[in-house]
C-alpha cells in the first residue's frame, strides 16, 4: 500500500474489509454487523433484548445494497473456524464422549445461527427473518457463497416452523379482512378476483384452511381451498364460477382440493403441504362422514415441455397427418388441442406422469408433491381448464390425485422405495397405449 | 462370556445392551426406537404425523425402566458417525465451501435432534419433550453418557423457547383456575397457601406476569410477583400478609419483585428470567409513571454455608465472647441471630455478596442471577424474613437488588468483564468493616 | 303553618316532604331525585350519559337510610297521574284507536320505569339496578307501598333478562377464578368447600353450566351442577365425595342435576331455571348420546313442617308404639329416623309431594319448580342425604325428578290444568299406603 | 249472506276476518297466531323455548301477504281489553295503591308485547323481530291501524337496545369481512366503493366505531367514520380520496365526523347517534390529547327545497339580473352555482339553518340531529362537495358542526328551551346579510 493511500485511508477512517472506500450502504451494514458481534458476545447478555431491537431496526433501515453487503458479511465472518472444527472432529474420532461431541457441535455450528436466534428475540424479529431470507434467496442467485448463510437460516426455520408449533385455522367470511386480503394476493393456482370472488370460495359448500405460526398471527403460511361436490370433478370452471348455486356440504360425496398455495417465499423449502392436506382430510372426514372421496383437481405444469423434447427425440414423429398435427399443437402454447388428438395427448400425459423421472422424483413438480405425499394418480381430464395458462402447460388437461388416508403410507413407499407411481387402471392403460412410441419392439 | 452363552445370544438375535434376555420395558423401548428409525427415514415422510403420534403414545406408555433404556438407546445409537464427521471436517478444512460446510453440519448433528423435532410434530409433543427432559435430567445423574442426549435436547429447547416466541401474560383473578392452580403448585420462593392467599397477591396493588409458549397455552414457564409499595422494602412479612390493606398502584413509588419462579424442570438451563424482569419493569414504567424504583427483596441462600466454611478457616475465630456467639449462631440453622451480632453478620453478608466468586460468577445463586442481569446490590435488611428457611439460609436477612434500566448494561459489563459487583456505598462500607478478618494486614 | 316555622323553613331552604329538617341521608337522596327529574326531562337528553353516570354515582354514595328515603321518593313521586290515567282510559274505552292506546300506555307507565332505563345507560348501571332491587326487596318488607316500585323494576328486569339475551356458558376448571369464586359463594344446595371441592365438581365426569347476561359478564345468574352416573342415584354422598374416582362421561347412562342455584337476589322472581335445565338436557343429549336418563336428586325442604302439622291434626296419632316414635321423630329435627319408620315416612313423603297443594301449586317449593317444568316424580330415596340440613327438612330422604323432554309438555299440562302430579307407580303406591290416615273410610 | 253460505261457513268453522275462504297465506298466519296464543298462556310455560322456536320458524315461512295478515291479527286481537282498562283506571283513580297500579299496568299493556318478548326467546329471535318491524313499517303506511302494533314493538326495542346494553367497537381492517361488508352496504352519506375504498377509511389516520348489541354480534347498529386532519375541513373530497397520503394521528388537531349511518331500518326511532358521537369524542380525546377540535363536515339536505319555496314567496324575487340567476340556480338541481351567487347562497344557508323551524325542531333533518345533540353550527363551506347529490341538496355547500363537550349541555338547552341555534359569529353575520329579504323594513 502506498503511503498516500495509507494516509488517505487513515483520514477516511472507516474502511470496509474488501475495498478502499466504503459506501454509505456498506457502513450501515458494518454497523449492524458490529451490533451483532456484541449481541452474540457475553457482553450482549444483559441487554440482549435492546440490542436485538437495535439490530432489527438497523436491518430494516438497510437498502438493497446494504443488505447484499450484510449477507456477504454473514457469509465471510460468521462461519465455523476450520482449525477448531478439525481439532474437534479428531478428538471426537478418538473418543466420542459427550464432552467431545458437545465441543464438536459448538464449533461446527456457524455463529450466524446464534445471530439469527438473537435477532428473532426482538418484536417483529420472526417476520424480519422471513423477509431477510426472501431477499437472501434472490441474492444467492448472484453469489453462490451466500448459500452457506441460506443453509443456516433454512435449518433454523425448519426447526421453528415445526408442525407442532403451527396452528390450523379455518378461513371464512368471519376472518379479519387483513388476512383475507393476503389470500387474494398470494393465491397462486386460480387467481382470486377481489373480495366478492373470495366470498364465493368461502361459502358453506366450500372450506379454506391455512397454517399459521404464533409469531405471525395474521400471516397465512400455506392455505388450501376445498370444494364439496358430488363426484370427482373433471372441469375446474364450475368450481371457480362466482355465480354458481351453493351446494349442501352434508350431502356431498367428494372433497376437492382445487388450490393449494404456499404464501411465504421466505419459507421456501420448509414444507407444510403434506401435513396440511392430510390434516384437513382427516378433520373433514370427522366433521362430514358423507365425504367418501378426497381428491385434487391439479394442473400438470411440466407436460408440454416434456412432450416437446420427447417428440423431438422420436424418429419419424410428425410424419403422417396426425403426427404432424400433434407436433404442431405441441409446439404452439396457444393452440387448442383438437378432439382427434385426445387419445394421444392423454396417453402422453399418462406416460409422462407415470414413467418419467428426474432423479428420485417424478418429473412433474405437482405430481412430485402429491405422489410424494402418497396420493394415487386417478384420472386425466380432457378440457378441464381452458384458460391460457393450463392450455400452455398441459393442453387444457388436468388430473385428479386421490388421497386415500388408509393407502397413503403404502403408496408413498411404492413411490420412494420402488420408484413406482400408483395410478388407476385407466391411466395405466392410457400409458400403455403410447408404449410403442417410447419402447420400440426389441430385436429378436 | 462362555461359548454357550455367546451362541445363545446369536440365536436370540436381538438382545438388549445390558443383558441376555430383554425385559418387557426394554422391548417396549426398542419398539419405540424402531418407530423413530422409520420416522427419520425417507419412508417416514408420508405418514410423519401418524408416526409421530405413535411415538409419543409409545413413550407415554413406557415405565421408568423403559424410559431409562430408551435414553440409553438415544445415546448409543443416534450419535454422529465418527468417520463421516472426520471426513467432513477434513474436507471443510481443505475447502470451506458452502457445500462442505453443509455436509459438515449434516453429519455433525446427532440424528436424535431430528428425532426430537419429529416427535414434536405430534399433538402434545412439546409437552412430552419437556417431560422427557425432566426425566432425562434425573437419569443423567446415574449415567453420564446421557449428557450427550441432554445436550441435544437442550439445544433444541433453547432454540424453540426463543424469547421471540414467548408470550408475556398478566396473571390476575380473571385468569383460568387451571393456570392459577399451577402458580400455587410451582411457587418456589414464598409458598402460596391456596387460592385466597394467591388472590391477595393478584389484587390491584400487585402484579403477576408469566411467560407462556404457544404450544403450552396453560403452562406458565416462569412467573414473577410484584408488589407496589412506597419505599424500598426491608421486610417481607407485610408483602405476604393476606389481610393487609390494598394500596393504590397509582401512588406507589416502588415496584418490588418479591418472588420469581421457574416452573418447568424440563427447561432447566433455558433462561427467561432476565427477559421477564426487564420486560415487566419496562411495561410497568410505561403504565405507571409514578414508579421510580424497580427492586427485589431477595433471599441469600448461600450465606450460612459460606460463613461456616469461612469462620472455620479463620485463625482465632470464636475466641472472644462475641466470636463464640457468632460461631454458635453460624453453626445452628435454627438460631435467632441476636442484635449484638447484627453488624458482623451484615458485614459478612456484604463481603459474601461482593467478594466471593465461584469461577466467573458470584458465589450466591440468587446474586448470580440478578448481578448477571445487571442489577445493583442495594441494601441488606436485618430480620427481613424470620421464617425458618430464611433463618437457616441467611440468619433472617434479605437483600434488595435494584434494576435501573439505564444502568443494567454498564453494571453487567462491570460484573462480566471486570468481575466487579456494583453495590451501594452502604454495602461497600459494610464489606470493608469485616475486611481485616479476610485480608489480614500484610507483613511489613 | 305558623309564621316562625314558615320563616325557619325559608331559612333552611331545602326541606324534605315529610318533615321539617331533613337528614343528610335525605338530602343526598333528594339530590339524586333531582338529577333523575332532569334525566327524564327533555333537558336531560343532550347529556343523558353524563347525568346517568352522576345518578349511579349518587346512588352508590347513599347509605341505607338514604336509599330507603330514595325508594320512598320513587314510590311517591314517580307514579302515574290518576287523572291522566282515567281520562286516557275513558278515551280508549270510547275509541280504541292506536293514538288513544298510545296515550294510555304513556300515562299508565310509571315515570320511574324511564328512570330505571336511564340509569341503566351508565357504565355499571345494570349491576347497580340489581343491587338496588336487592335492597328494595328488603325495604318492601318494612313498607308495603314500595311494592309499586318493585313491580316496575321487576317488569323491566323480566324484559331485559329475556332468555334471548342470555348466554349459556359451560363452567369448568378453565373458567376465570373470579367466576368460580362466585359459584363457591352462591351455591345454595350442597355447600362447596373451597376451590379443591369445586375442582372435583368440574372434572370430566361432571358438567356445570350457567346463564350469563352480556351486561354482567362475570356474574353467573343461575347455575346447575350435573354428574354423570350409571343409574338413577339414591344417595348424594358419592356425588359430593371429593376423593371419588373420575368416571367416563361417554359410558354414563344418567345425567343427574344434583344442584341448581339462583345467584342474584336482585333477580328474584325472574326465572331462568326452567330454560336452563331443558337447554342443558338438550345439549348433553346431543353431545353424549349414551345418556338415556336426565334426572335430579332433590331435597324436599317442606316435608317435616307439613308432617308436623299433619300429625297434629290427626286424631289418635302417636297412640301406639310406632306412632309415638313417629311423632317423636317428626318433632325432633336432629333425630335420625329409624328403619322401622321408613315405610311410613316414605308414604308421608309420597302423599306430601303428590297430594298437598298451596293454591295452584304443589306445596313443596322444590317440587313446585320441577313439576311446573314438566318433570315426573320418580323415586323416594331413604337415607339419601344424612347431613343435618336434609335430616331436619326431610328425615334424610331425597327424591328424583325425571326430565323426559318428550313428556314435559304433557306432564306440565297435567300439573297446570288438572292439578295432577305425574309420578311413578311406586310413588303412587307409597302415597296410597298412607291414604287411610288422611282419608278415613267413609261411613256406610 | 245466504243461508247456504252461512251454513257452509259454520261448517268450515275457522274463517279469516277478511273474507269467506281464507287464503293459504292467511291460514299460515292464523296458525302462527295460534302458536302465539298458546305461548302466552299458562300452558306455554313448560315448552316456552320450543314454542318460541316454532313461532319464529312459522314467521320466517310467511310470505308478504301472510305477514300483512299476521300484523293485522296482532293489531285486532292482542290489544288491551277496553272494559278491563276502564275498570282498572277507575280503581286506581279511587285508590292509587300498589295493587291497583299493578292491575292497571297489567291490563293496559297489550298482550302482543308479551308475544314479542316470547318470540325473542328463540335463537335468532331478536334478528327476526327487527325484520318484522322493518316490514311492519312498510305495512303501516298502508294500514294506519297497525301503528298500535308498531308502538308496542318500538317500546320494547327502545328498552332492549338501551345504551347500557350496547357495545362500542372499533372497526378496522382486522374486523371480520362479514361486518365490513355490511358497512359497505349500509353507508348512507358517502358511498363506499368496495373493500379497497373502505380500507382507506380504516387506515391509521382514520377511525370507525360502531354500536353492537350482544344478540346481534355481527350486525352494526350505527357507525361513524372519523378522519384526523389538521384543521376544520372545508371540502370532503380530500377525505374521500382513496389515494391520499396517510397522515399522523398523533399530530392531527381535528377529528372530523364525516359520515354517520344508522344501519337497521327495524330500529327506526330508536336513537343511538347522540351517544355514539359523544362517546367517540370522549374516547378519542383520551387516546389522542393532540385532538383539540371535534367537528363534522355535514350535508344540508333540506336547503334547496326550502330556498325554492322561500324565493317563490318573496315579492320581486328574480327581478334583477342576479335575482334571475339565483332563481334559475335554485330551480335547477343540476346547476353549478356561480361564484357571483356565493354570498347570497351562503346567506340563505345561514338563515335556513338558524332561523327556520319545523315545530320544536330545526327544519333541516341533519341540523336537527346535531343541534339537538348540543353541537354548535360553525362554518359554511362553499363548494365542499361537488357530487350530484350535494349539488342538488345544497348547491355543493356543506357545514361544520362543532362538538365542544363542555358546551353541549348548554347549547342543547338554548336549542330546546329557548329555540335558539348556537352558531358562530360568522354564520350569524351571514344570516343577517339576507335579513332584509325575509324581514322587510317596518313602516315608520
Amino acid at each position: 500500500m502506498s503511503t498516500t493511500r495509507s494516509i488517505l485511508e487513515r483520514i477516511l477512517g472507516s474502511l470496509g474489509a474488501g475495498g478502499i472506500v466504503r459506501s454509505r450502504a456498506e457502513r450501515r451494514a458494518d454497523r449492524l454487523a458490529g451490533v451483532l458481534r456484541t449481541l452474540i458476545s457475553e457482553r450482549g447478555e444483559a441487554s440482549g433484548a435492546a440490542l436485538a431491537r437495535r439490530a432489527v431496526a438497523l436491518y430494516r433501515g438497510l437498502d438493497t445494497a446494504g443488505r447484499a453487503h450484510f449477507f456477504r458479511l454473514l457469509a465471510s465472518e460468521f462461519s465455523p473456524d476450520r482449525e477448531l472444527v478439525l481439532a474437534a472432529a479428531e478428538a471426537y474420532h478418538r473418543d466420542p464422549s459427550p464432552a467431545n461431541l458437545a465441543t464438536l457441535q459448538r464449533v461446527a455450528e456457524p455463529p450466524r445461527q446464534e445471530i439469527f436466534r438473537r435477532m428473532n428475540m426482538a418484536p417483529g424479529g420472526t417476520a424480519m427473518l422471513l423477509e431477510l431470507r426472501r431477499e437472501l434467496l434472490d441474492e444467492v442467485r448472484r453469489d453462490a457463497a451466500l448459500a452457506a448463510v441460506d443453509h443456516d437460516l433454512t435449518h433454523l426455520l425448519n426447526s421453528w416452523f415445526n408442525r407442532g408449533f403451527l396452528e390450523l385455522r379455518r378461513i371464512d367470511w368471519h376472518t379479519p379482512a387483513a388476512i383475507l386480503e393476503k389470500l387474494i394476493a398470494y393465491e397462486a393456482v386460480h387467481e382470486i378476483h377481489g373480495f366478492p370472488d373470495l366470498k364465493r370460495r368461502l361459502e358453506r359448500d366450500r372450506r379454506c384452511f391455512a397454517f399459521f405460526h404464533p409469531a405471525l398471527p395474521e400471516e397465512p403460511l400455506i392455505f388450501v381451498e376445498v370444494a364439496f361436490v358430488n363426484e370427482l370433478p373433471a372441469d375446474v370452471a364450475p368450481i371457480l364460477a362466482m355465480e354458481s348455486a351453493i351446494g349442501d356440504a352434508k350431502r356431498a360425496r367428494c372433497a376437492v382440493f382445487y388450490s393449494i398455495t404456499s404464501c411465504q417465499p421466505g419459507l421456501r423449502g420448509v414444507s407444510f403441504g403434506n401435513f396440511l392436506i392430510k390434516q384437513v382430510a382427516e378433520d373433514l372426514h370427522k366433521e362430514l362422514p358423507n365425504l367418501k372421496l378426497f381428491a385434487t383437481l391439479s394442473p400438470v405444469p411440466g407436460l408440454r415441455g416434456w412432450a416437446r423434447e420427447a417428440l423431438r427425440a422420436l424418429p419419424g414423429a410428425g410424419d403422417d397427418g396426425l403426427g404432424k398435427e400433434l407436433v404442431a399443437v405441441v409446439n404452439d402454447p396457444a393452440a387448442i388441442a383438437p378432439e382427434a388428438l385426445r387419445e394421444t395427448l392423454e396417453g402422453l400425459m399418462a406416460w409422462y406422469l407415470t414413467r418419467t423421472w428426474s432423479g428420485q422424483h417424478a418429473a412433474d413438480p405437482v405430481a412430485r408433491f402429491h405422489l410424494g405425499n402418497g396420493a394415487r394418480l386417478e384420472r386425466i381430464n380432457w378440457q378441464a381448464d381452458m384458460g391460457p395458462k393450463a392450455r400452455a402447460q398441459s393442453f387444457g388437461m388436468m388430473v385428479n390425485y386421490v388421497y386415500d388416508l388408509e393407502q397413503v403410507e403404502q403408496n408413498h413407499e411404492e413411490y420412494v422405495n420402488r420408484r413406482r407411481v400408483v395410478a388407476s387402471g385407466a391411466i395405466e392403460r392410457q400409458a400403455k397405449s403410447v408404449e410403442e412410441l417410447f419402447a420400440p419392439p426389441r430385436a429378436i
